[in-house]
């Protein structure tokens, strides 16, 4: 057979991903020889293997946790997840019905995206996005329209213009802590300034946020942590914040959830029924029973602060010493990547090819374009490597721009 | 906010399943006073918890257990899932690369349609149907056709009628083992007869699995053991053979599978990756784990089969000795279901809210009809009660036969 079996509609809504993006990316991590700074897996070493034995341990001694559960996820779980967000939103209470577990929030952008956005309607994005968040809008055929972020994350003066104009998009999907692949953090003026916009034209905020829980340590933050701002759901009723245990305890669980007001939650529940019609009852309640053992969390939390921050520190410097001026570094405040600009005409993907041949990867910032562009920029994650290890990537880095600069 | 924000194409997309159709027939099994021969659900106390628990411990001494995995699944699985396949197959080899593994097979169902089905498009199911199937056909927009089935199975005569009338289906979707929920095995010469309809006419077959290894012990059973007959896909190439761990392991393990040709499968791997990038490798190890224990596992399902027997046979005896001839009742061969149809004009919805009063609940035949029809029919799960409670909930089914009768 040939895949000329399959019918027209398919090809049109995967032409965009004939690249196969973050497939592709994760390809890149397989190979021994190779230190990866491409992926977007959070530090394996990190993972709390012991505590997840437990909690798998634990739960199993209830039949409940091999059963089918709810759609919209255990209600253990769920309650767990109402009473932290109810924290990060300083207090507000956040029901337990306003919450459905999804399977990884990747699974909650695609289901939220089949509820919101009809063929063809507008979803303004990140400039650059999230590659898996461009994969989804492109399946549902969103037309697609990109802000450019800076270091206050979404430039919503811009959107505000574009509104002004005419555009009137279905959705806005922004990562507002610790953006992938920018690393920038959305100003609290923003934040208001987006969910006003979004009240007022009457579109939902998409606030995708993995990364929240992973701030650095800062002296002389306005917020005295190096915590992020208050969430945009504290600013407006037309926000969906999405979340996930993926960074914070291990991708296994594949538990993702999203809060949102009760009528988007019945639509998803209804698709995620026909979808798979539930998740996984024990990696639920394994979720929640370390998401709600606080004392452990806390600790757990300030030992991958504490390691990503360390992290951070080690890649920049050692950029900052290999490449000085040629390289414009962003400095990390939390999350899992560091993004970089050649100032001296470097292709990022021409240099990937050579590194993947120096045994390091990285991953070329026209990956999260939406149109040609980054093409001197590259994401590179300090999650997954030590410090030894990020330096020695950061020489192999470096030779290989040597090999393309003197060609 | 109102719903009205929700876009016009959700509505038209999910107007068929305002019912709710399994979320509301779980409700039913909730309640402590009510005996439920509703659920799908597979035996809780049959369940291998102790087993579930030594796989956990096993797979999470290594790391490859706590991380993301392959989109189409972990290879351990995969390779496990393709030894199992080639031996109901009489041991014709099944290439790995063939297997892709899912969120249950309902998200099989749900990816297979993205990818086979456009809008608009024809499909043809069993009348009656599996209720998820005709959940994921509905919101794929197809047009359905259903075709009424017998002892024997979905009448390929009628279809290849249809086909000649010119029916141009893209998919023909059965339960060709212990049929949900009629309990019918499809007969090998019309197994032999679909799929040559599937090559001549090129459409695909989802031959759906999930009961398949749940056989009674049959003396005078044509195959010796009591086991359905080669699988669909032994006769032909346009066949993807969905099957599911939920049923002999663990629903809670969300482990699911379908064999396909490899353009198929590259196709959903493509929207797996944009519906959720990868399944859990936690419990994708353990299945592995589980189902590669071949002695273990046949020991499981051989006590699995002598118990559903038991429970079945308990079942139809004590509707035989409180109905007699006012109820047409099906002998189960295998699978978790009998189907029932009164002689007496008695309808099954009404029943339904009768029963519930009594203490009892099952699905009427309404539920699983593409129209209207099934009205003096029901189904009734064994699976999950012992004989005594099936006894018990005859005797509550009795009185609210004769509650309505009365009137």
């Amino acid at each position: 057979m040939s895949s000329t079996h399959l019918p027209a509609g398919l090809a049109r809504r995967t032409a965009s991903l004939s690249s196969s993006a973050i497939r592709d990316l994760l390809a890149l991590t397989a190979r021994d020889d190779v230190i990866s700074l491409a992926g977007g897996l959070p530090a394996t070493d990190l993972i709390p293997v012991d505590r997840i034995a437990a909690a798998a341990e634990a739960v199993l001694q209830s039949p409940d946790a091999v059963q089918y559960c709810e759609t919209a996820g255990h209600r253990t779980l769920r309650s767990v997840i109402s009473a932290r967000e109810s924290a990060v939103r300083g207090g507000v209470p956040v029901s337990t019905d306003t919450v459905v577990v999804t399977h990884g929030s990747q699974q909650a952008l695609t289901l939220l995206a089949q509820a919101l956005i009809d063929p063809g309607a507008v979803v303004v994005v990140d400039e650059p996005a999230y590659t898996g968040a461009l994969q989804v809008f492109s399946i549902a055929e969103a037309r697609i329209e990109a802000i450019e972020i800076d270091a206050d994350g979404m430039n919503t003066a811009e959107l505000e213009r574009r509104l002004t104009a005419g555009l009137r998009p279905a959705v806005v999907h922004t990562v507002a802590n610790f953006h992938n692949p920018r690393g920038v953090t959305m100003s609290e003026p923003r934040r208001r300034h987006l969910a006003a916009l979004a009240d007022h034209y009457g579109f939902w905020v998409i606030e995708d946020d993995p990364y929240g829980e992973i701030w650095f340590a800062a002296t002389g933050s306005t917020h005295g942590t190096g915590a992020p701002p208050p969430p945009i759901a504290c600013f407006g009723d037309r926000v969906i914040r999405l979340s996930s245990a993926s960074k914070i305890l291990a991708p296994t669980l594949r538990v993702g959830w999203f809060v949102a007001p009760p009528a988007v939650c019945a639509a998803v529940e209804l698709l995620k029924q026909g979808a798979d019609l539930c998740g996984s009852s024990m990696t639920q309640l394994m979720a929640a029973n370390m998401l709600g053992d606080t004392a452990w969390l806390d600790a757990h939390l300030a030992i991958l602060r504490g390691e990503y921050a360390c992290r951070a520190k080690a890649l920049t410097d050692a950029l900052d010493a290999e490449f000085s001026a040629r390289l414009t570094v962003s400095r990390p405040t939390g999350g899992m990547f560091a993004w970089a600009t050649f100032e001296d005409g470097t292709d990022t993907d021409e240099l990937l090819a050579a590194a993947l041949e120096h045994g390091v990867a990285f991953v070329p910032g026209s990956a999260f374009a939406s149109a040609e562009q980054y093409g001197r920029s590259l994401r590179l994650s300090f999650a997954g490597s030590t410090p030894a290890e990020l330096a020695e990537a950061v020489r192999r880095l470096s030779a290989a721009h040597a090999s393309i600069r003197t060609h």
